[in-house]
């Protein structure tokens, strides 16, 4: 961390800074420019420093970090791709995992019909909500333990593995008596006390971006269920909240190759949530995977039109096969299999 | 809700359409403008329609909410400002109410040393955090039920009723043991599973309006505690993410009248968090009574230099007590009292 | 184009608002719901209406706007796509156009080694600034005229025709004089008095994406040069601001497909400053291609770290060739050759 | 300027950037922590530095800068403020100065009118719009040099300095024929060819932020003009874009105290822009000048409902004196008069 002093900084508050910074066990770097004095803090923990802890002191204009705050979750940790394994499907390899599946569990019939629909044209994991995070009270808020069941009836008759949304902490337990990969929404990206419990799970976890997540902030969010000990994880990209109110968010295709860059996890692009709009799945998931996403999730629907959440951003049964038909020379193109 | 087809959409479409709306129980309102075809939705209850449910059918383009997706937070349920009472202290009411102290309660000594001069200065509710979202793993966390039982001491010897922050479902029953008011913090604004169970509590709650929400999500996010039965509720600004890295967050003073306008709910303004530098602290909430808030919210250390967080925006005692100094003739100004 | 009255508004108020729309010619739809009255605008030309001339009446709640405000560039204009043909280079056909060059010319040498060694690898079209719009007045500003000439000098060698930045009115007929494209850079989309000389015209235009211009205001933008008279218009994804700090600008791919279902103008996509870092541009210009683009533009220098201006951003001409190796596959794969 | 070298950075990447640092006259500060070398720039002249130069070097990771990249804007060119005089009106002193009047000029009545009117309210300086940046080819333009004669009629009438937009550097002249103050509107803040005529005018500029502009590249484009040798310059707050669409831009409250802090020129603050809503004027107003804003613009109309541009966020002539009101007992308990 490198802190900058104020304009004519009294030697007093750079005195002071420097004991602070000698007191936390850190050696430091002073170097006196012409007009600002900067005082680097030498040692291996930049990530657990707070920048805060300099501000508040007198004299200090700013601090800047020279490390990413989080240790596991980075690339200096290794530079391996870690891959995440789920009953012999493998995320973060070479080839691209497609999860697809309705927004919400709605019947039986519709997810059985859905799962067997959607393994034939290739998917991988089925995905489905039980509980579902919806910004009314007055919306359909999920099936619960019933739609876990169902979906579990799916994974018998498919052979499909299932990633499904836990909202909180109490209800770990019941998910993974069912879940194969637990998954944390885009509005829990911060929820610590979720994210904690997670990293005690033995499940993999995949964990979306917050709308208005930094990939820093992902990555520490990542870094929580990390440092608790649970190593199975990827992160989402999902769309973030812009200006732009042509779409439901805004893709982030950049926060794919940034967070290849930075993390060693696997990456999934959510573009239902990304884009908001049927039509604009299939270009932005081609996008996601000409782009090098390890893995991409999708919503498909038998009906769109009927479906309780989500419809407009669902692909019906055969929009999903095209789609599939579209992203196999694209996976190809970049030296993937589908 | 107003449905637009697409330009060219077919009278089959149409009828489609049309057949939908009336059987969830709605009128319907057809227009053949020039270039499209417009289908209004006649009923009262347009809250609980959901805009995918039309978007999906074939032929439709796009469709437009006429009212709020809420009710009962609206104005429309009831023009009366909604004032919460909490131990003697309306919040909502003529005078402006001011909670103050720590981000985190650090030891007994401080938050009693703190409580005694915000108390001195003028605040009328002290805050104090004993469960922490941080966004690192390892910075503190918060003292917990310890932190709870020093902010419990710091009520008795000042008479300061308590806010404090609960972050999760199962924190709620011992932070009620000891807290008068319940805060959800920023990250948590749709945690839904927290909101659901806060809609059953008698104590009241403050609503911190999430980093990256808009208005409307909001006071969404209160409709889930107010329909739960819980009508004590007030909403906070808090600084908004946007592209400016020269402060925190955005304070959104524009969220204050419109606040007022759109809801009958006591408006909280915490300009620590929405500025993120204790010297932008004092005018912007200034600026934020002139605009009318009903309370503001603020960090006060005895030290900010050695706080375990948010110090960089911490208030010094005497900053503090120079700010209700300040705020006293602006209060007054827009005809309010301090 | 749709208003909605405030509950409770009056018979009388209603009754000014329909004669002030039935003054400007067109026709009334009205709807009295349970909860708002509300007006329908019926007439061809929504266009030209503004909200703003309703909005400011008594009683009136909000209005909506049912068509896009622009006509020329809209798919409703014509729903084929148009091609700009510059030289023989087809811009919104079958084949993927690949306009590359440096930031900035900088010397007769470099501009004439980079124009060899990008045609070499592929590219149809050359760019290079010599005007330059940048942040600092304390920057290189470009060669100016000198720098055309260098452009023009380096057509000549290679046969590629050039797209150069044109920033105010009274450079266009210089820039002209030598520029077979003339772009519009991000800070200039919504200069009007630009746009309207531009519209008269017979070059074609490549118009950028303000960094914070939504889709529908570029549209309104190129709408300047269509109405003017000129029809050889493409606009440009740039890479929009947003709170992401990791990259320069997020570049927004939605808007690839977004641009081509609402416009029938071709869309290119500039991914150097849409990442602002080169090892983010084969993995961003990939994603481009993948999500429909019908060109692209990218950056390259023979030494970007000598480069006077965006040398982060610039691809080494052996890095440029490998893109276009790169790029190949990706581009058959969606149908498209390079 | 700090230059953060990759983990692992070869000494051969780290010399080579040491020598670049030297050959542009610069000395180096070296320093080789745990995990990263970390070079330092020392010199007066950090504001011509380039970042890009250095992150187009191999083995490079980040710059970061220590200095704004402004210097005359900056309050380390003068602690003392600055003072902008027109005819008798000092803006930047004690008292706030309040500029009213029309978006557009529309006709001789209406702005004598409206002169006479906020006049007697209180306004010192006129506005008025005769040269219009308006987002559609179709809306009205502006009356051009007819609207400048009205204005200056009514300057003569009442004696009030006038302020008015120029957007492009072939009409200041005539501008200046007229104007007090020359206006540079938000989508110009970057029009480099604009910035650079005004820097050599003899006429105070009065610069508008950009609507993504963040404050830094506001003061950076100030310091276009400033540095062209035009020291006359207020630069203006009028709102950022951002998620939020309950407003029509989200008025940065922060912005007036960071400017505040960063520099020594006076702060305007336009909240007509800034909400673009009438209900909202008083109120943001009132907040902005508790903020320490040094003026303030706002829209004023005798019929807004006719108002051929931005009716929505005009006040009446009657709303206006009111707002008179409400702003001077804000004004003086913030140590100022109106």
């Amino acid at each position: 961390m490198i802190i900058v002093m104020q304009q004519g900084a009294l030697q007093s508050q750079v005195e002071d800074v420097v004991k602070r910074v000698e007191s936390l066990g850190y050696k430091v770097h002073l170097s006196r420019g012409e007009a600002r004095t900067i005082i680097g803090i030498i040692g291996a923990d930049e990530h657990i420093l707070q920048p805060g802890t300099f501000e508040a002191m007198d004299g200090v204009e700013k601090t800047m970090r020279v490390m990413q705050p989080f240790r596991i979750a980075s690339r200096d940790f290794t530079h391996q791709d870690s891959i995440v394994s789920v009953d012999g499907v493998q995320i973060g390899g070479q080839k691209i995992v497609v999860m697809a599946g309705p927004c919400s569990v709605e019947s039986r019939e519709m997810i059985l019909e859905t799962a067997h629909a959607v393994k034939e044209a290739g998917a991988s994991i089925l995905r489905g909500g039980a509980f579902k995070p919806r910004s009314s009270p007055y919306s359909f808020q999920g099936l619960g333990e019933e739609g876990l069941r169902y979906l579990a009836e799916a994974r018998e008759q498919t052979g499909l593995p299932i990633i499904t949304e836990v909202m909180s902490a109490d209800e770990i337990e019941l998910v993974c008596d069912y879940a194969d990969i637990l998954q944390v929404g885009a509005r829990n990206t911060q929820n610590y006390s979720l994210l904690k419990v997670l990293g005690k799970q033995s499940k993999p976890v995949m964990l979306k971006r917050g709308m208005s997540s930094t990939i820093q902030e992902l990555l520490m969010s990542a870094e929580y269920i990390l440092s608790g000990g649970n190593m199975q994880v990827m992160v989402c990209e999902r769309g973030i909240r812009t200006f732009e109110t042509a779409t439901r968010f805004t893709f982030d295709v950049n926060a794919v190759p940034v967070l290849k860059e930075l993390s060693h996890l696997p990456v999934v692009a959510d573009t239902a949530h990304g884009t908001g709009k049927w039509s604009l799945v299939n270009p932005v998931t081609r996008a996601a995977v000409a782009a090098g996403a390890d893995a991409i999730m999708v919503e498909v629907h038998p009906n769109p039109a009927s479906a309780w959440s989500d419809g407009a951003q669902s692909l019906t049964l055969e929009r999903f096969a095209q789609l599939m038909r579209d992203l196999r020379p694209v996976a190809q193109a970049v030296g993937r299999t589908l």
